[in-house]
């Protein structure tokens, strides 16, 4: 990440305009333009850089392939008092998502617990991104998705069956920054390959294997191979049975039928996922809880260390620092990524960033 | 595990009175005791070598110590449309846990999804025993606990405020077994050391690190160690995450609160779980449901292999296999195990396996 220290900084709200006059250039309305490009722009500022604006280039590209619904009509389509299944509609994924985490944050303070599927979404960014937003509601936030690519075979095949399928959860702390785990079930995600690739740079050995078991340490190779799952046979199943739940229950792709949403710009992903609100008055008082997280986050960041490790660190600890570093001294934006955003400004006739 | 091959087999019937005379003798119920052993037969069954009649002396120690309850009164103590919390009154794990799923199944009849949190609970035997019911009841079961001891410290540190935090995912097929993983988020539970332990095997590296960071594969020094999470940093931010919502959400005990029930048998365990039940027909038909699970595990299974790979397995397979076996030709009792459950039955003056 080195080349970001150096980069190009833009401001979040430059960033989000920008975002906003992409989409709204191509049919999607002042207000939904907005509301993604504000989402996009926060998976920026938390760092999740192969999940924000890195995209754009892409999301648009699917759009104007026709693979994504500019007018979606985003509802719940079936319901019960804790769980319901939301259809995107083939809508653009942050807006879905938008509207799913809302429905299950709201159900959560009825019933306590809520579920929601959805199915005919698309790519929504970074899962944190919606885990996190329970949270600002005295909530914790569970959120599963089948991934838009699938670059991983079950463990021991060659078969590319599943997604890098990802799991987000978070949990609101009390004087501490929230936990947030955001986490891939392969070692890298591949977004993470992307950013390689479009760095110039090599991967380390283990994320990626070619067809022989050999590791692949070229991106640019990445065709060639496959990612490799956390834990060996255990990430395959923590891929599958995530995909299970966010694809094949809610009617959503899953195994053969995922479409390799980077190499296809007409073909509708009909992307699943599953966001829980868990709302924690329903079982201790929050203040409480927030006290107890509090001390178990000191306790662990006040642990004995391993020699030569300076510090302890807690799941979002490093997305909360890239956060006030970026909103403060603006978003990094790589060269090839500046590059790619001016070339995109010039083929939509928009202001550039 | 070659020494189960030819170790002496016992039927699970047999196995299932012994263990209930057991219970029975230390002033458990006949219906509880027989539900445990119903419960604890049913591991030996799928294989769960850890956690079946191998916890049985400890099992007897700690209610022989105090530390658990054998008159409890297990109750629901928190109730609203999407979630139940229980209180277990510090009863075995598996009376607590079959409590707790019954009303878990009950409640997503209605709900669609139901979210049960556990406190006041004890180690309660393999996390598919749980996860694997809602699928008898056209149901998606997820299953998470708070191990019995810390044996994981937080990526980088030394300090011991994590358990092996299990998941356990079971999801209905149709005409092909269940898929069911079942998993600590370390490369090995502490149960399957134990194991390596008693019959005098050296682990494999990976599983353990000692204190400076060295590979540890002698399971006899155990207490010199710590157990691995699953792909690093990812497998301690699970154990972390699931670890909140099993343990403290429920007001259950999580950090530095764990009693480690291998080494104490006088300190109630407070021990977390949760179980979620997930009702299918809520999402979709479950005959629909059932075909497309079918089709992808058969995907799964025909996918082409890597060089020297023989078949592909699905999660639970394994387990699918050993109940067949076992069913049919009894359960193995390795020797010293064997030993020790002659020596128990000494001491509690009940009739012998």
């Amino acid at each position: 990440m080195a080349d970001t220290t150096t980069a190009l900084r833009v401001s979040a709200q430059r960033l989000e305009e920008f975002i906003a006059r992409a989409f709204q250039v191509v049919g999607i309305s002042a207000g939904e333009s907005k509301s993604i490009a504000e989402l996009m722009v926060r998976a920026d500022l938390q760092g999740s850089e192969g999940h924000g604006v890195f995209r754009l280039p892409q999301y648009i590209r699917r759009i104007r392939g026709g693979a994504v619904n500019i007018k979606p009509r985003i509802r719940v389509v079936r319901e019960a008092a804790g769980m319901a299944l939301v259809d995107g509609d083939n809508g653009m994924g942050h807006l879905v998502m938008r509207f799913a985490t809302e429905r299950a944050i709201e159900k959560a303070k009825a019933a306590g617990v809520a579920w929601v599927g959805v199915k005919w979404s698309n790519h929504a960014g970074p899962a944190s991104l919606y885990a996190g937003m329970p949270p600002e509601h005295g909530m914790a936030g569970l959120y599963l998705a089948v991934g838009n690519a699938n670059h991983l075979p079950p463990w021991g095949g060659l078969d590319m069956l599943l997604s890098t399928n990802p799991i987000a959860v978070a949990v609101p702390a009390g004087e501490e920054p929230p936990i947030v785990l955001d986490m891939a079930t392969t070692v890298a995600a591949y977004g993470k390959v992307k950013t390689k690739a479009q760095r110039g740079e090599m991967m380390p050995e283990g994320w990626m294997m070619d067809r022989d078991g050999r590791p692949l340490t070229d991106p640019k190779r990445a065709n060639d191979g496959f990612l490799l799952p956390i834990g060996g046979y255990k990430g395959y199943g923590l891929a599958l049975i995530f995909g299970l739940l966010a694809g094949t229950l809610n009617g959503a792709a899953m195994g053969k039928d995922v479409v390799d949403f980077n190499a296809d710009d007409v073909t509708p992903t009909n992307t699943g996922h599953v966001i829980v609100a868990i709302d924690v008055e329903a079982f201790q008082p929050l203040a409480e809880f927030k006290r107890n997280v509090d001390t178990l986050i000191r306790d662990i960041r006040s642990s004995k260390r391993l020699p030569g490790v300076d510090r302890i660190r807690l799941p979002g600890e490093g997305s909360h620092a890239a956060r006030a570093d970026r909103a403060k001294n603006g978003i990094p934006l790589p060269a090839p990524l500046a590059a790619a955003l001016g070339q995109l400004a010039a083929d939509l006739h928009i202001a550039p960033l």
